[in-house]
């Protein structure tokens, strides 16, 4: 596919499942998506840049080269080539200084990853911890508000839990909640009983939506029960009258299985918040729906800034402080 | 095999994979043992007594016909026949009074099959639950210590807590310990980590043996950061310099994993005990020399009884129980 102008830089967003490209206008206007399920876990380093092009070749130029922004796990040690982790305390505004540039054939291309970033354990709240790809979004929200002060939430298979302080990151922690709920839904005990379609849009329903407040609650309040509250699911199933029958009983279990789950993590979060702080929410819009829903219940105030400007405003800033450099 | 006494009873274990069974004296005496995979995930009703048969065959006499006993999954709904849960507050020395016994045609054969327990959620401490075996090894129990007032542990895929109270079993919980570790060893992006022989003997390492009971600690006093702590098991891997490099590391990661796990438990199971309680652990000699660690480092007194005895002692109770009724 071809498109009516010529972009002037090209952002990349590379997983480990799939990677999505950006063609941006120099006024940070998109002109194009394009991705593929190309993602780190099935390409060796000679397949990176083969399977960029399958993506982006259409929009390269007839002349010059075109600068390719790419953050995510295409620059982890099993990646393209490694972007070695940055240590937080970080300025966000200055992820390209990580940045690093492998090898490509084509002449067309100028390629740089972006570095993820890592927290070694010391005596204060800091634990082991990992980020790549998240640091970038978290760059876009520093792009619209340098001195953004607060905590944000970026949901997902490994939920992310960043503390801003001036534009810089202090700290964060990284929840195993998404693969959490997909392996209990998927592989435990439990699978018995939920539905299999579930997982996604059962909290329109409002029994459901109240069965998974509930049991963000639950977590909540006694986390130290999460592992007995999971068995409890399937001794649910077996006994509780109050269901309903068929498809809408799992629905209601999976809400529940979601609810302790997602609700562990914010009792885990909370701790660490301030009083009275809203929570700037980064992800897709129904599990930040999910989120949201879950925070009201525990009385914690939100917002939500979109994860595709927040991508490609982080990937825009390092751009910038590049072509400055 | 024959035995040179013949049994006059036999006693045994049919749980979801597997079935052990035992040729028993009057006496209470042990004369043979046997077993099979073919338990109940892997069986119809209309096999179940060529299973058993293929088992015991050998054990049953010329002439008269000889009590089965039998515990667990086999009196499931998805079993042999259902043997349907009785509800908690239950007399563990009345098991026998909710006996059925599935039609067979063998002549030699009269087989009872005990059932299990349920509880219902109530305004107190009570919450949905279910068990299919282990009341027979706490009957065991009872049966050994008629007026046993106290909590008894029972470690495994599905751990069980029970609190009994002059031979009663007034509740109970369980928690998901043993499925929950092997999901996160096996499925999760921890496998990565984790070395593929550990998960039973690493403890006998003193640096894992430390590990284990820090992360215990660690579950037992902040259970709201469980999830965080096992992203944690992975980016420990990645930037802990502590760490042995080989085989030595994925051993330590492992004990660090199930002391979380087993860690979330006590903070759960703890929240019920009385001061100065004694926990009674019944269950494989390793796990439970493993949670008796665990429970050390917080400080809670723990007796062993062997499984093998208590569940005989259970069968044995309920034997006795309906022979006289």
């Amino acid at each position: 596919m071809t498109i009516s102008q010529t972009p002037t830089w090209i952002g990349v967003d590379w997983g480990s499942s799939n990677l999505r490209a950006w063609a941006m206008s120099e006024s940070g206007e998109v002109l194009d998506r394009g991705g593929s399920t190309q993602g780190m876990l099935s390409l060796t380093p000679a397949d990176y840049e083969a399977a960029l092009l399958a993506v982006i070749g259409d929009w390269l130029p007839e002349a010059g080269a075109l600068d390719v922004l790419v953050c995510g796990m295409a620059g982890a040690r099993q990646g393209w080539i490694e972007a070695p982790y940055r240590q937080v305390p970080a300025r966000l505004d200055r992820l390209a200084d990580g940045a690093v540039a492998p090898a490509v054939e084509h002449t067309r291309l100028r390629v740089r990853l972006l570095p993820g970033l890592c927290q070694h354990e010391d005596d204060s709240r800091h634990a082991f911890d990992v980020m790549r790809g998240e640091e970038t979004q978290l760059a876009g929200l520093v792009a619209e508000a340098p001195a953004f002060t607060g905590t944000v939430c970026l949901p997902g298979t490994h939920a992310k839990w960043a503390r801003l302080a001036e534009g810089e990151l202090t700290g964060f922690t990284t929840y195993l909640t998404g693969e959490l709920y997909r392996l209990l839904a998927e592989r435990s005990v439990l699978a018995h009983s939920l539905s299999p379609s579930s997982g996604g849009d059962e909290l329109a329903d409002p029994a459901c939506a109240s069965t998974f407040i509930a049991a963000v609650q639950d977590s909540a309040t006694a986390p130290e029960r999460f592992s007995a509250r999971l068995f409890g699911v399937r001794a649910r199933d077996l006994l509780d009258d109050a269901l309903p029958a068929g498809e809408g009983r799992g629905a209601r279990l999976a809400a529940r299985l979601s609810g302790l789950v997602i609700g562990l993590e914010l009792a885990g979060a909370r701790a660490d918040l301030e009083r009275d702080a809203t929570v700037t929410l980064i992800g897709n819009e129904a599990l930040c729906a999910r989120y949201a829903m879950a925070l009201e219940a525990l009385g914690i105030a939100n917002r939500r800034l979109d994860p595709e400007r927040a991508v490609l405003a982080g990937l825009g800033l390092a751009r910038t402080r590049l072509a400055n450099s």
